[in-house]
């Protein structure tokens, strides 16, 4: 096969070796890996501790391309594995990418995705040192994230929280969730929408509460209640929220009136609370720890049912996000 | 929503803990790592370097449904990224597990691709270590496969074959192939076709040809001849294969004759030069080493045009696989 002159080639007519020059760059700055791109596998220097995680990005379950770009795809899907190892208190360093679409996609849109995927892992500090491609009829993007923890140092578990720990929380909530209401409204630009399409990392949030001290931490990709309530289930606590500390973005009430929406207060609080994929890194902070910049502390945990939250004093279930459930 | 009670529960009715705990399998042996399953990451424990690959099996491109099962999908998913491991001189030692499936999915079915993947991982020496599950309109199972090496430890690269090295392979070459075409023809029981499932690893020989002090080392996924030419032109040299050395399975010639085939011994040759998914391991060791067992010396590296095979003096183009074409 061979590309009509007036198209960018598609992937089928390029071929798979042209697609992983562009996915993986071998030009990159390099991470100083033994073995980076192009072999079986990528071989990474020596490590105390390394923390990985692995996720992937759907087409038609986690996002749409007419309400998206292939490289907020690509940003995407590193940012939510990215943020997996930020909550075990460590920064990322290497990505791996896996990588399925189908045939007639086009080199240009690869690249706009391999220009999301590298931009958003230097953003994290991270470099990427594995690629691998197959076809299917639409489009996964599976991402590898890895970092590593120095000699000695603690990961930061989901089932450390004690009684007295104070809640805290990066970014505001809910803002995914709005942002995806707009969207499919078809209201397509602006901050929310934007902050669906691509979650705005606390790089640097994790290790900082680990140097903190914090007893757990954990990033909130289904919702604040569910994600919360997994992290007390964990650790056999109950938690106290204080409904007035939860930070707000103002966004959020434009995004109801945008949207007209009769009980806008009520839609509100339940973006918040239950809105999810903002990938905000949620800890607890034992009594004595200060906790860092850029967290707001909302709540206390104590001793109670493990899993309950209380809304001032109130019992709320989690709504939430269940990736059981999803598209089908 | 509540299973019917004469039917399994589908995934959509289990939930996502469910299915990530029969996925995960918490009271498996432990991996002795700090953070195992059932956190936002793996963490592991120190290493000099650590070898990791991705990978992922996607339905209608490497599996249909009615020509496997869902152990089989399980184990070809881990052994294909395993396979790469062992490919850079290590054996692997965690196996992390992203898996997209619709929600109708039972958790019968989840069960059985578990005991495939906890399965295969045990069989090369690995524990599973992290799961990830989504929905999606059809299968896709994305693994991640990680190993470690000693301090000091040289991994094989692809790029190291030079001109005096014997060339050598594990197994016999072409039995996914043939196996491939028995099941496409409605035959679905046998050696060659369980071959195809799930392919055989050479388990240690990897890390048995850095011992021996190979040069360089490759797994076979995309077709003998393909994989090889892309080792000597990352090597820069060329290779002299010797066809009367070539391991030939005598059920390719059973297979060939119960398709019905009118030139079955140019099938033959096909099959073993082009047919890909085998995934042995194919070697290049420098004079004075000593080729360990489960190894068939099949030719030498030569100066020559990079990338260049010459079957018994005679130059041969590779056909074989390329990812980026397959089903669309």
């Amino acid at each position: 096969m061979s590309a009509a002159s007036d198209r960018p080639p598609t992937v089928a007519e390029a071929g798979e070796a042209a697609v992983l020059e562009v996915l993986s760059r071998p030009g990159q700055a390099g991470s100083g890996d033994p073995v980076g791109n192009g072999d079986d596998a990528a071989v990474l220097g020596p490590a105390a501790a390394t923390v990985v995680t692995t996720d992937m990005l759907v087409e038609g379950t986690h996002f749409r391309l007419d309400l998206t770009t292939w490289r907020d795809i690509g940003r995407r899907a590193v940012a939510q594995n990215v943020s997996d190892v930020l909550a075990m208190g460590a920064d990322c360093s290497r990505v791996l990418v896996a990588l399925a679409v189908p045939g007639r996609t086009t080199m240009d849109q690869i690249g706009e995705l391999a220009e999301g995927i590298h931009g958003e892992a230097a953003r994290s500090g991270a470099v990427v040192v594995g690629g691998d491609l197959t076809s299917a009829t639409l489009i996964v993007v599976g991402v590898t994230a890895m970092g590593t923890l120095p000699d000695g140092a603690r990961p930061l578990r989901i089932d450390g929280a004690a009684p007295g720990d104070r809640v805290a929380l990066t970014g505001a909530p809910g803002r995914s969730a709005a942002g995806l209401a707009l969207l499919l409204a078809g209201h397509h630009d602006g901050t929310l929408q934007q902050a669906h399409r691509v979650p705005e990392l606390p790089i640097g949030s994790g290790k900082a509460a680990r140097l903190a001290g914090a007893s757990a931490l954990t990033d909130v990709s289904d919702g604040l209640l569910r994600d919360l309530s997994g992290m007390a289930r964990a650790s056999g606590v109950a938690v106290d929220l204080v409904v007035e500390a939860l930070p707000v973005d103002p966004r959020l009430g434009e995004a109801a009136a945008a949207l007209g929406l009769r009980d806008s207060e009520a839609q509100i609080v339940d973006w918040i609370l239950d809105g999810g994929e903002d990938h905000g890194l949620l800890g607890t902070f034992p009594p004595g720890t200060t906790v860092p910049p850029g967290f707001t502390v909302i709540g206390t945990i104590r001793e109670g049912d493990p899993g309950a939250v209380f809304l001032d004093g109130r019992p709320r279930t989690p709504g939430g996000w269940d990736s059981a459930h999803g598209a089908n």
